[in-house]
């Protein structure tokens, strides 16, 4: 692999690569960028290093070099994938705006990432939640950040609502934390089917409109105090 | 593993294995279950057979022999298991109810037999996806056909509603469907939760409550026609 690898600007020497024209940060990402495809369309096992240099159009020895082993890159290509995802969604959110138009912004930014990124979104989502402990450690830790962020800001919504409104109830913990776990699964689903180019599903706008219909005229509701209970219908 | 086996009435003939008093059903159903809790809890690669064999009491070449190969075997616990959560949903469904009952009595159906049943939940949910095209594909047909079921739930209280008042919009084909991919995530979401034992998540009641609310309230508003858009705040 060391002569696809010379004729973009790195030199083999003795199994040992060091790259001439590209920075090694850069470098990096390429490796990654094309760790993210790999694993995602063809899952940790049957993913090989060989097609990843390749795609990533550097040796398989300067990949090694750079990320040590498949367990290390695929950790990294994890560890980017989430930092993204999370990042998008802060830096979407509209801080100050009204609970609800902050809820928009977010689901907005949470969509308009994953469709854009898809490879990232099922390594995320599908590929590392099998792939050993510690890969799914990762995982877990990202989705439990942004399940706290939801969980904190339908908080502050009902704080706001209950100042506001003699009728209010307000929610209980435990109650928000629920509400948090289901909105954010009914994002994972929504976003499944918009990053599967096969599925026919739903582009980010709408999916974000769907969700944010379904989700805050149901928490605006509760957020009054009309809940739903079982007694109300016959 | 054949002394194992024929102490518990299962006899070793050359390699192939019998049972005497255990008919092959009850057997295969011991097997299955032995399966769904190692490969839930171990994952597809790191559960033996041995173990399998040992968990079910019975001798590893009569799992061969019954279920051809761990392969086979995963399918058929994926099978049941899948079958059983359906059956579970659609026996609870309370028909000819009001939408909002129907799908109060389908949710408890689904959080308690997820609830009650958390290794074969993880084995759909979390093992079976990334193990190959051919077990992903059995988990996303049985997914689809509660995704349908939930779509088809959703679109006659649509046009239930519609009927009932002038105001109603009709909500379209793309937006029902969009509205049962999110609940249905939802719902994965809140049953991870109480099927993990480690994660202090709701009961089965608690997690049925709290989807309820968050849907039926969202939905009701959305069926008469009052849905949420950016342009109402700020």
């Amino acid at each position: 692999m060391c002569a696809g690898a010379r004729s973009k600007g790195a030199a083999c020497v003795g199994g040992a690569t060091r790259s001439k024209r590209v920075p090694r940060a850069v470098r990096e990402q390429q490796m990654l960028d094309a760790g993210v495809r790999a694993f995602a369309r063809s899952g940790y096992q049957n993913a090989s290093m060989d097609d990843i240099a390749e795609l990533a159009g550097v040796s398989k020895p300067l990949v090694y070099l750079y990320l040590n082993s498949k367990d290390e890159l695929f950790t990294a290509c994890l560890r980017r994938e989430a930092a993204a995802l999370v990042t998008a969604i802060r830096a979407a959110v509209e801080r100050g705006a009204p609970a609800d138009r902050q809820l928009w912004s977010g689901l907005s930014g949470f969509f308009a990432h994953t469709a854009a990124h898809p490879d990232g979104w099922t390594l995320l989502h599908v590929q590392a939640r099998t792939q050993g402990r510690s890969f799914a450690r990762e995982v877990v830790a990202m989705r439990a950040e942004i399940v706290e962020f939801v969980t904190q800001l339908i908080g502050a919504a009902a704080r706001e609502q209950a100042r506001g409104a003699a009728r209010a109830r307000t929610l209980a913990g435990p109650e928000v934390s629920g509400l948090a776990h289901a909105l954010v699964g009914a994002a994972e689903s929504l976003a499944d089917w918009t990053a599967d180019p096969r599925a026919g599903g739903p582009s980010a706008k709408e999916a974000t409109a769907t969700l944010m219909n379904f989700a805050w005229a149901g928490l605006g509701n509760l957020l009054r105090g009309q809940g739903w209970s079982p007694e109300r219908v016959g």
